[in-house]
């Protein structure tokens, strides 16, 4: 079954929404082995959207609409398929009545506009939306299925997964796995030299490369009719490259490094206590967006003047007077700190220049990052300027994915 | 000049990546009066790109494609504009010698695959990359503009700002005029029914509301051959949305609320400390985010724990007994002693609950926010639940953009 994703909305064609709704089904799908060979995005214009879910009609089977399903004027998505599809719009007391509970619950007054919600095209399905207002459609034709669903992403995701996937499930049957294998400090070109042969030739399963802020991703992805199958083509793939690369490989599952590290954390049964300087609390942040991050984690500072690393951190002075604040001892007394203080086993601790300003002397993108765990120290000097411009933001988000594999390696590591 | 935009990329079609690429490209060129009505993603592959641009080249003056420039196999759009064009690729030695000199920087060995970035299209403009190694195009034909630049955001970002938008600018007379108005804490439909006659009715200039994670942001948008004209039009339209919803709004230009706020504190020489339970660091981190940020803040507090509320930051243990972690008396106490720790001028406290788990019989979603500010002291308690599931990330997020705003509401309040 093949699919085409049409994103619904003026907001994504001026560009001040991000379309994570188009990359989202698309992942999605693909898992499903259902590719997508169109992504499209239209305006908030009934004549356009016409003509495009037209053609779209007579190329792909599945066609998944997302937005203009809400409550205002501009919100005309139903309006058009129901004109292309030459069907009526039904008011659905029920839907009604379940938008009224939900401007209950929250104690906001339901203005008059939100009715228009509960409009349905005649012989659809309704989709339930259980974060939010705008149920979605579900309509079968003779030679398409057309979804609707709504545009607010955490509305989209859930309607589709708990409601549609089951549905597509149940109608394609070829099974595409593919895995994911995560690496850091290395890069995209280098790991393409070395396994050239197999991206070029490689058919089932088939290797590719993704470029990530400071790594890479290679999805090795096989098709069968039996997901059993599929999973015995992947695998000597995967033993491969953990061989190949297995000291920067930080997850071989769809899992970002934050999961992998509190995961890991957690079933060790050990706690971190973290100091961030150029970071600016980046890293806590990063471990705490997991759940039941809560069991691994009791203490953050940002320290960011030099006042604040002496008085409540507790480094020495001295130390900042002679090797300076961005230094390899004071992110190696920022670890050993904030560890005491946060009585944890494992102490990290950040320090450097994220720019665009410098001081000290010293360059932008010079970041020290310390982890100590029991007897185990270990403590990187990174030089993240290319010397490009606008790299602050970079320079952080790297720091802190470097300091995230340095508590997994220590943790993995026996000296 | 009306535009289009192309985005290739395999890992775009399987949705491994998100396309921030089309939503600055389309904002960009909205922002100087150039409308796009298409955008597509095509995947790594010579023959529907080949199709999706002459289509392109049919409809659009102007065709932007990002992605496909890189050094690796399945790069290809050089060779396909190439092929559509008749025209030949040349080797270019001085692109050499520049991706050498960037290779040499960061002391990474250049493999023999980024040679390939070094051909350029015959009779082609070149694009300096100063964010990588893979060069723009520029091409200007009898009907068409092209222009190729890099798939990685950074990259193409920096092109297109400093090489690609002077282009554009000298070739387009056509101003268009756009301020957006945000406000948090009040609702899409809610602004709407306010607003709806001028939503529906203004052409020049027009209003078009966005709904964003806690609140809205209403663009409005004049479009003239002379700037200062379009400027005029937008005024009397501005000062009514600024009188109608004057409490809800914090930024009247296209800043971030963390711009707002950080501007505003270095503007009245004012600190923060911040002390967090379940934000986790995010208030810092969002803050910190900001260049110049450390004019502001020295101090964030991560104390996810009670005992880490108590000792290091000193919250009276009796409270925390009586009233719970997540209590109006323990946030407050959390602003008011990691102000004094930071010796700062404001404080901030966060404690609440994210969820998916709860405890203390409290409901997730329930988050207390505190701010103090010399004999001002502000307690908001948020009950940030609809009832929905996966909220860790919202109710996390939310949580700080209110206390942004309250950072930024208790400088300016007289009382």
């Amino acid at each position: 079954m093949n699919a085409e994703i049409i994103c619904v909305g003026t907001e994504l064609l001026l560009g001040d929404v991000v379309n994570t709704n188009a990359s989202f089904l698309a992942k999605s799908l693909a898992d499903k082995g259902i590719f997508c060979y169109y992504q499209s995005v239209v305006g908030d214009n009934a004549g356009r959207l016409n003509d495009l879910l037209k053609q779209a009609m007579s190329r792909s089977k599945l066609i998944i609409i997302t937005g203009g399903l809400g409550p205002t004027y501009d919100d005309m998505t139903k309006e058009t398929v129901a004109e292309v599809l030459g069907k009526e719009l039904i008011f659905d007391d029920e839907i009604l009545s379940k938008i009224k509970a939900i401007f209950a619950k929250s104690e906001r007054p339901m203005t008059e506009n939100n009715k228009k919600q509960a409009y349905v095209i005649e012989g659809a399905e309704v989709l339930d939306n259980d974060n939010g207002t705008a149920p979605g459609l579900f309509i079968s034709t003779e030679d398409n299925l057309i979804v609707l669903l709504p545009g607010p992403p955490r509305e989209m995701k859930l309607m589709y997964e708990t409601k549609l996937q089951p549905k597509l499930e149940a109608l394609n049957n070829i099974k595409l796995v593919s895995k994911k294998v995560y690496m850091t400090e290395i890069g995209e070109s280098y790991v393409e030299e070395i396994l050239k042969k197999e991206m070029l030739e490689g058919t089932n399963p088939t290797i590719a490369p993704y470029a990530l802020e400071y790594g890479l991703m290679l999805r090795v992805t096989a098709t069968s009719e039996d997901e059993d199958e599929a999973n015995r083509l992947i695998e000597p793939v995967i033993n491969k490259i953990n061989n190949l690369f297995h000291k920067y490989i930080y997850s071989i599952n769809n899992e970002s490094i934050e999961d992998v590290v509190v995961n890991k954390l957690i079933e060790s049964n050990l706690k971190v206590a973290i100091a961030e300087s150029c970071t600016g609390g980046l890293l806590a942040e990063r471990i705490i967006s997991i759940p039941d991050s809560s069991k691994v984690i009791d203490l953050g500072l940002v320290t960011y003047s030099n006042s604040q690393k002496i008085d409540l951190l507790g480094v020495d002075a001295a130390v900042i007077t002679n090797s300076g604040a961005v230094s390899e001892e004071v992110a190696l007394q920022m670890a050993n700190r904030v560890k005491a203080l946060g009585n944890a086993d494992i102490g990290v601790g950040i320090t450097g220049i994220a720019g665009p300003s410098t001081s000290e002397s010293k360059p932008v993108g010079l970041v020290y990052v310390a982890v100590v765990y029991g007897e185990k120290v270990v403590v990187k000097k990174l030089n993240l300027s290319r010397g490009y411009t606008s790299e602050r933001t970079r320079i952080r988000r790297t720091s802190t994915t470097v300091a995230l594999k340095m508590i997994l390696d220590i943790m993995n590591s026996d000296i």
